[in-house]
């Protein structure tokens, strides 16, 4: 099995790379990860210009040769090429499967509108990175290798469909032309590094918007590296996402087993 | 002419209240501020609970002994009980003047959905505590006192409607209740305290939704505050609001004398 890497956001590195690759060759020596050379390209903010990083993820997406699209990781820049490269798709590649997540969501959300079948959210190589990151990667390796059941997020529901993203950034490709139809979807959110009160100000962004009305519930997974609040917000992220879901009428199933960390699982988008 | 003063976001102060006071007292002794008690309250991150706040604001809206309700300061939380609030006020509110910014932009933009006449982007009192804070204060008063056109922004277009808000505000409104029509408009932009890549984001999803397409341009007023990016962005909040701009086809009318400073000028809503 054939795994294409590309970094369609923030600056990925060649120490990560090693690290993936070496753990890939102990672990699944049945897949072979090819690492784009736009990974490791640098123009400011990101791996490459817009182009680079939008013509690296055409060219591999559709490529036969690929069986699995997988973003080297989050950052930011995804949404300055998205909607124009997925326009470029062609059928080779709707039979792969794409896994990320962070600001990839903004490329999952435009391929899932486009009907795209085999979406997931879950780890990406730059998380071999973290303390303890090898156990996130194997899990993503896993489940590129045989789809593994021990990777998926345990709560996902039977027979309901789902889908995971990052809570700022799913509030900010809500109206543009990457928005999914998530009507009667369970939708998993987490986030990172945001402030209580941005998370709040995201939770009234996406629960006021038309996306909400549809959802069949939302689901919180984690909220980690909260920066402190002046004041002190008073409400954690549980208490805040509950008060925005009751207010507009979206059941609040509880919590998620995913986020900006190593245990974070895999959500494939749609009914598993 | 009597002002009312409510505080639909953060924390205000007895401090703050006190220069306004004073410098009001000085140069428009015409001029009745009136503080809601409310302005004085404090409940986790905000100026008291959503309901003294919202509660406040439909009070002294609706009170016809008020000529204009001016926002203390933004700061966040106006979103948390906008919707409800507007559906409240009744017709001594809509002959009133509103003025303020930043947060207050989620109340400017609810009032100017429901067809409120008389609302402007401009100084709050929390001003008055910036170095060389009297005169955004004393230019919000002399709007306030007698509409005085030396507080107006420089460029505003004759016979075209304008409209001005805060980038991050303007983007976490979009598909609400609270998004305006601003068809044919001219939008002026300003924004503070958000890192260059923030900037850039939600420039993509307000020019990547449906209100981008009705605009008849924007101007850009200062973004100030700018946190460092690393690694650096490589592009200043010109260079990135004019591509926003170029790829969703919005006419970049130039700069605007608009931003949270003490040079920050008034932007009267709709046709001035």
């Amino acid at each position: 099995m054939r795994i294409g890497i590309v970094a369609p956001s923030s600056r990925f590195s060649e120490a990560a790379a090693d690290r993936v690759r070496t753990l890939a060759a102990a672990q699944f020596p049945g897949l072979d990860l090819v690492f784009h050379p736009q990974c490791f390209l640098s123009y400011n903010h990101f791996a490459g210009t817009d182009d680079e990083r939008g013509d690296a993820f055409v060219q591999y997406a559709n490529d036969p040769a690929f069986d699995a699209i997988w973003f080297a990781r989050g950052g930011y820049g995804a949404c300055r090429f998205a909607e124009a490269a997925i326009g470029r798709l062609g059928a080779a590649a709707r039979d792969k499967l794409y896994l990320g997540y962070s600001d990839g969501g903004y490329l999952l959300a435009g391929l899932y509108r486009a009907g795209f079948p085999h979406l997931a959210h879950g780890p990406m190589p730059q998380d071999v990175m973290r303390d303890g990151g090898e156990a996130a990667v194997s899990r993503a390796l896993a489940w590129l290798d045989a789809r593994s059941a021990v990777a998926l997020e345990p709560g996902l529901a039977t027979g309901m469909p789902h889908a995971a993203f990052n809570i700022t950034v799913f509030s900010l490709l809500l109206g543009t032309p990457l928005e999914p139809n998530l009507s009667g979807h369970i939708l998993l959110i987490e986030d990172v590094a945001e402030h209580m009160y941005r998370i709040d100000r995201a939770m009234f962004h996406i629960s006021a918007n038309p996306v909400a009305r549809g959802l069949a519930g939302i689901r919180l997974g984690r909220c980690t590296d909260i920066p402190a609040n002046d004041p002190d917000f008073g409400e954690d992220e549980e208490t805040l996402v509950r008060f925005w879901c009751a207010r507009a009428g979206i059941p609040f199933l509880g919590r998620a087993d995913i986020g900006h960390d190593c245990a974070n699982k895999v959500v494939p988008f749609g009914v598993h």
